[in-house]
């Protein structure tokens, strides 16, 4: 019943190894029977994988009842792109393919990737087969230009570029003064993802540079601002909200949906937004009764009308339903019809 | 030596007033002569000042040793633009001219702004006369779109249009999931810090929707995430660092300066970063010796000097100088020549 | 909708004054339409009332939805006891008689207390015509010895000798090495508290001598153990679990009941202690069912049955019929017969 | 460099176990070249070891930058004190002896102990040959009756009765309603600290019953009050205070001194309080004049003299040498004086 740990080789010419911390289930944790994970890809600009950011960063995960795995990746002369996303790629297949041995939750496995192993994160996030069911990316490398700085020459590519509906909620954290990965990586992602609808979560710091792992005196010492070791336990709480809060009676439900709106989906749908459906010239029919008591209430509430529209149409179709006093029913109706119609985005 | 309080009425036919909570100095806080402080800007899509985000958000930072004012600025009928922003900066000169009676400091005074309130601190932080020290926008309106839904048909500003290198230090904070003011309103305007090397720091929240103030459970009950209700205690972490500690022993030093870089001076300088330096032809007279190091340790230490040279750009010259081993005599002599050259932006 | 302030004279020969800081309700408090309130009293030896332990003290709680008051007693020349008893006296008649017109809940009023002024509210706790609903003591002075340093000669009393059933909930704080009030203080007064069933909490941190208020950093500066500051926040927790949990949508109800067990009431009760019960012989004969079910159930599941007793005997009657699976009519019914027979203290 | 697990057997026959848990040093850890410890002792009321109180806990200090044990102790048959007493003994002189190869410090390793774990850690900081370095007691079972209660008719003794100037600094915690372990445990064992000096540090929260661990979410689920998982934090920060705090750079100087003043020293001193001074006859002659002073500057600011001396009389006489203006000098030479002469302790 105690912390079992090992280190499996995947790749003994590339000296890639995942390094495993597994908590006990059952027994004396009579209802979790299954646990969450996190996969740790440390940083290091692909020269290294820095200690500093590899099982240091399990620790917390696991007193929140997470196992825990450590990735160390192509680095170094094997960094060439896609060395390192195969090397993810093979670890989370193993991970999820041993999920009844290890009492894991194949579903809910989080990346936690800082600077260089964030560009690794960010990847997964986006362009994997074995995508994560969410993604931790610290001070990370999100944009060609700082991307192409670690492995010139190579075909590595910038995550920035590849966010679509598909890609997992994210937590970004930084610091302002990052004077090696410049803010704009994780601004410029933030607003991609912001684009197509993920849900995120963002924490920039006024200031601690680059590197600054957990932000635990033992760890860092000093010069990173007093909240930065925040993102830890806010980056557990968070991973509650989109995967379900593990408690000693098991795994709840998720409260944060992994899309804000439906929007990208492949078909219409009631979590369509206002704006986005009165777009949809092939859905005005189905919409027109609906549209038009929403109409009704905006002009008997609201002299300014256009101002009225314009705040409501990132609402979702659903909110407003609610707002109008539609029955579940009612709703569960129209989403039917809508479902029947393709999304066509421009 | 009570907590003095008093309404000032600044326009009656405008219905616009302050309110002043002013807290005792020396006595009991003998180090303390002067102290800094807040003035909070109500949200309420500039058809009501909401009460919600009023007094109740005074506490905390009276809690934290600052005086604290509420301006109820014109709003309904009066709204009209630049009705508010005219109010705000009468509002600035009256207390800034009330320092040595109010004993406050005139250079240490941020705004807080809540939705539209955070509309109007942040073009107090970028168009006004009066600018504050800092400025603290929550789910804040900073486009033109949602600018203009409040009021319509008026000359109403977008603040992320007006930032430049003269904007005032900002923390920001603002839900996911807000369906009033779109995400990327803080998104786009931490780009535009961001460009322009102005300090801020923000946190963005899973979930929390529009309107939940300091998040405490008096204040709006539930439906928000754990973390919101952090903003409060992390921004007077931020205050303290960008305007100074305030402990019973006085005022500190500020640790954050409230520009990154010097990339945005009327001369050129040693905290302008190496890329900006590399491209203003004037300076490389100047720079060559200096510059003959830093490649000299770059080739050294990298074999991918491309690589090095991409992470370094975004450094200053000083912090490059400092990791060379130059003195402080060494760098100020620099400093002294290089803001002897215009800064030519382009 | 502002915050109310306004200094009652209470007894101007005295000099006894009562400053009022009222919360707006309704409104924008839609659900809020009372409140609950602190009482503050400032420490000071009974010489004087600090301003560093008065109004500074009650922002937490207005940020927590608590109306605060704060009384200045009699104190120098006029300090003579039971002056200060009867100027909170005063004082809480006074709050209750205007519950109705300060939208204040009449039985959730807590008094906070430090030092000479935690010697003034433990007194409130335990011999007031006009008791608290909780009482705060912070580093306060509750021992015949200290007390009759700060008035020597005259009738004080020591609180810590007049506990009994009857004493109000409670809240201690305070620090290791205070070297004003001997640590002992709060010790005793907790025992005492434990030996009467009275509900408590406390936290007496590692090191920061006497005198710290709320131990943030612009009351106190430095010299004072990291966790120090925390007692505000907790103790705002402990008042939700005793008084209720103030949120938008109103008071809910105290988790924590005033009394640990019933062995204090005038009636025995099913929530008196095994161990209690056992000694009361006029009971033996309605508890023999139950006593005769439990025996069984001990001697089935353990083989050493006094050490199980000594574990049980501090459980409350209430809990082992739960744990042996009697129903809530059972449960009602034995108490319904219990609670006929006088409780005999001896 | 990753965490280095094992488990070592040290009475195969009585089943005892320690589970070693070793953090990396140098490297990325540069100026960290050894580390404190924490000795885990997991409660069972000498039945079993609960796994809930063992590795689980281990976590938050590994973060924290502590090496971690777990010993696993003579439990269920094998429990006759002093079995489990020798294990300990047996474990630390193990840990201590290992010190060099294990990179630990071997005198800044405290003990961390639940219920009868508790016990045990409280029996290691009282009576044990080999001392740890401070002492954590959660919910701990510190008084005769509750301990024959794990252990009829065994030699098995009650730490609070050992308490005496050699005694570790001690931590405790535990919940006011915990009806296993009855709340006076803690409150006795504080007082008894007290008496003779000791540091400790304690939080008695309001609800949470017996067992609660580290009140993680994750192992407790709930029914247990917001404030508890409190305690894991607050004991890292306490183990720094007394310890020394590990940072990046190594670990730091203790703030708080192991005892609170000096009068349980073999020898008279400066850090003995006045009040105790002043009875000790045998010094009288070296200390009249610095009491001379102090009685002089006492009459020269207080008309309430004897108030004055009650106050003053638990302050350590080199607080009161610093407050009077004497110089180091003369604290140091009046400290060489007094240790020439014997502390007699009634």
């Amino acid at each position: 019943m105690t912390l079992s740990t090992k280190e499996l080789i995947l790749n003994q010419e590339r000296n890639v190894s995942l390094s495993c911390m597994l908590l006990p289930v059952g027994d004396d944790y009579g209802k979790i029977t299954r646990r969450p994970a996190v996969l740790i890809l440390p940083g290091g600009g692909y020269s290294v994988c820095s200690d500093r950011e590899a099982e240091v960063v399990a620790y917390p995960y696991l007193t929140a009842g997470y196992h825990a795995f450590v990735l160390r990746y192509s680095v170094a002369e094997h960094r060439t792109w896609p060395n390192p996303l195969n090397d993810y790629e093979h670890a989370m297949e193993l991970i999820r393919a041993n999920a009844d041995e290890w009492n894991l939750m194949p579903d809910k496995i989080a990346v936690i990737g800082f600077s260089a192993g964030g560009h690794l994160a960010a990847c997964a996030a986006t362009v994997a087969k074995n995508k994560p069911n969410a993604a931790i990316l610290g001070y990370a490398a999100l944009e060609l230009g700082i991307a192409q700085a670690c492995q010139p020459g190579t075909e590595i590519i910038a995550p920035v570029d590849h966010i679509d509906g598909n890609t997992c909620p994210c937590f970004l954290f930084a610091a302002r003064d990052d004077n090696v990965v410049p803010i704009q990586n994780s601004l410029n992602f933030q607003s991609r993802l912001a684009k197509f609808g993920i849900q995120f979560e963002s924490h920039i710091y006024a200031y601690g540079g680059h590197g600054f792992s957990t932000g635990a005196p033992s760890v860092i010492g000093t010069g990173i601002c007093d909240r930065i070791p925040n993102w830890v336990n806010d980056s557990i709480g968070w991973l509650g909200d989109v995967l379900g809060c593990l408690t000693a009676d098991g795994i709840g439900n998720p409260v944060c949906p992994a899309k804000i709106d439906g929007n990208n989906e492949m078909v219409l749908n009631v979590d369509c937004t206002l704006g986005y459906l009165q777009q949809q010239e092939q859905a005005q029919a189905v919409l027109a009764p609906v549209f038009g008591v929403i109409d009704a209430v905006i002009r008997g509430r609201f002299t300014n009308v256009e101002g009225a529209y314009s705040v409501l149409r990132p609402a979702t179709l659903r909110s407003l339903m609610i707002t109008i006093g539609k029955s579940g029913e009612d709703i569960a109706s129209l989403d039917c019809l809508l479902r029947k119609i393709p999304n066509k985005k421009e």
